[in-house]
Formats: structure tokens, C-alpha cells, sequence
């Protein structure tokens, strides 16, 4: 919704701050994003080791994204879910969150194979929660953007805790 | 040096184009970067798995940075390291590279002990080159911000590639 329309005058000033920077040939870059486009707003882990270790310092669930760039099921549940307000709340409040691009080397975290988009929940025991599913038989841990209300429930399976005190 | 003093005129539509975007409870963030302050213009990849696949498809040796946010002599090195020209062009045009604020699981990567700052280039075939090394004999891997120099010509060894031909 427009709201205001205004305008202002601006005195730019083009001071030459960036001499001395590097430049790549190719023109100034964007920084890369840890999330990756999944919710700018939320605090990622790099790595699964840094993402268990803030889950069992903080006791709160992990959960690990697996995607892809040049998935396009991995693009439509992104949009869904950074644009999914409640879900980038309960995220950002209750979990440690990881997305990730490549396999980690721990076996544990594809239990039914190695398929993009997939999301694995682990407790703060450093248990792979197995048993919190998708709908789909033979991708157990995939979602499309039509299982949104299914990923918030899983969600709230993962937040009771295996151990409810450490 | 300033350049040039002009004034455009500007209209601003401020459309609430933020409308029912998720914003924590304390105020907005700016979204991390994966440069963690290393160099915003380099591409960096997420995880030491990423950085070997990348290694090995474009044969280019992996430089891997251990760091911490609150250790001075990592803030220290960075601040040397991400505003040198000569580095941050090498390291974008002829490595791979990876900042990590966690170990992995890989204790190839730690070759005389788990500390940081810590620099450990690793070659296309995925050997980690424990033969390059700084000029501490109790931390062989570490650098301090005078050691600019030989962290360069550190990197120019690493460029040369155990195998030229794959």
C-alpha cells in the first residue's frame, strides 16, 4: 500500500571511500548471506558442529535444512517459509537453526538418503529425531510449500525435548 | 577525494513494503555474512565438505582460516588480512576459501593441536598440506598480523599443486 508519496532533496556527496578496496574484475559483489535466503532475520549456524554445540549449550532443538540453488523444489519451501511469519518466529525463538548446501560427513542426518529439500530435527541429546516425518513414504523428510501447517506441527513434536532436564 | 558535489532530486514512495515481514522482539538484524569480516568480496563456502568439492572441481588449493570473534589476535589478523589488496585478490582469483569459528570433525585439520588464529591450505586431491607452516614451532599454523609476507609466499607454495595435471 502507498502510503506517502514525498520528495526530498539530497546532496550526494561521492567521496571515493572505497579506494584502496579490493574490487573483484567482475564488479563490487553483495556479501553472501549465511541464511542463504531461508529468513535474514534468524541467527544460522555455520556448520552442524557449531549448530549442536549452540543446541545443547542453549538446550533448544536443531533444525537442519538441506537445500539446493538450482533445486526448484528447494526454492518454492524457501519462499514459503521465510515468508511464513509464525514459522520465522518460533524458529528464531525456539531452535538453533543450519541450512546447508552440502552433505555433512555424519550419516545419522540422512536417514533415508541424501535428497533435497530436506529437513532433519536433532534434540539436544544430539539425537537425529527419525521420528518426526514428512507425508511422503519415500522422502521421509521432504516437504513441499503445501505442508506448511505439517512442518509447524513437527515443529512442536521437536520442541518437547527427548529429556525435558539435562 | 571527493570527485564531484551534485544533487538529484529524488521521490521517495515509501510503500510499507516491510508489511508482515518477521522482525525479533529486539529490533531488526542485518543478515550475517558468510565472510564473518575475512573479505565481504571473496566467495566463501559454508563448510570444509563444500570448500573440498569446490577444491577438486576447479583445482584450486582450499585455504581454511580458524578463527574466533573473541580472540584479539584473530581480530587482529583479520582486520591485516581482509584489507590487504595483494591477499584478498590472490584469494579470490586463485583459492577456494573457508572461515570457520568451529573445529570439524577432521582431525587432519588440526594437525599440531585445535587453536586459533590457525591458516591450513589443503591441495585439490584433498591432501592437507602440513608442510606449510608459519613461524611458531608450538603453533605451526598460526600467523600473527606482522606475518603478512610470509602468509603470502605460504600461499604461493599452496598454488603449487601436488599434481600440475590432474
Amino acid at each position: 500500500m502507498i502510503k506517502a508519496v514525498f520528495s526530498v532533496f539530497l546532496v550526494l556527496v561521492a567521496v571515493s571511500s572505497t579506494f584502496g578496496k579490493y574490487i573483484p574484475k567482475t564488479g563490487k559483489r553483495i556479501p553472501q548471506t549465511l541464511s542463504r535466503g531461508w529468513g535474514d532475520q534468524l541467527i544460522w549456524a555455520q556448520t552442524y558442529e557449531e549448530g549442536l554445540y549452540w543446541s545443547r549449550s542453549r538446550n533448544k532443538p536443531l533444525m537442519v535444512l538441506f537445500h539446493l540453488e538450482d533445486c526448484p523444489h528447494s526454492q518454492a519451501l524457501k519462499k514459503v517459509v521465510s515468508e511464513d511469519n509464525e514459522i520465522q518466529r518460533t524458529l528464531d525463538e525456539d531452535f538453533i537453526v543450519l541450512n546447508l548446501v552440502y552433505e555433512t560427513t555424519d550419516k545419522h542426518l540422512s536417514p533415508d538418503g541424501q535428497y533435497v529439500p530436506r529437513i532433519i530435527f536433532v534434540d539436544p541429546t544430539m539425537t537425529v529425531r527419525a521420528d518426526i516425518t514428512g507425508r511422503y513414504g519415500n522422502r521421509m523428510y521432504a516437504y513441499e510449500p503445501s505442508d506448511l501447517k505439517l512442518l509447524l506441527a513437527n515443529m512442536k513434536k521437536a520442541k518437547k525435548l527427548l529429556k525435558s532436564e539435562l
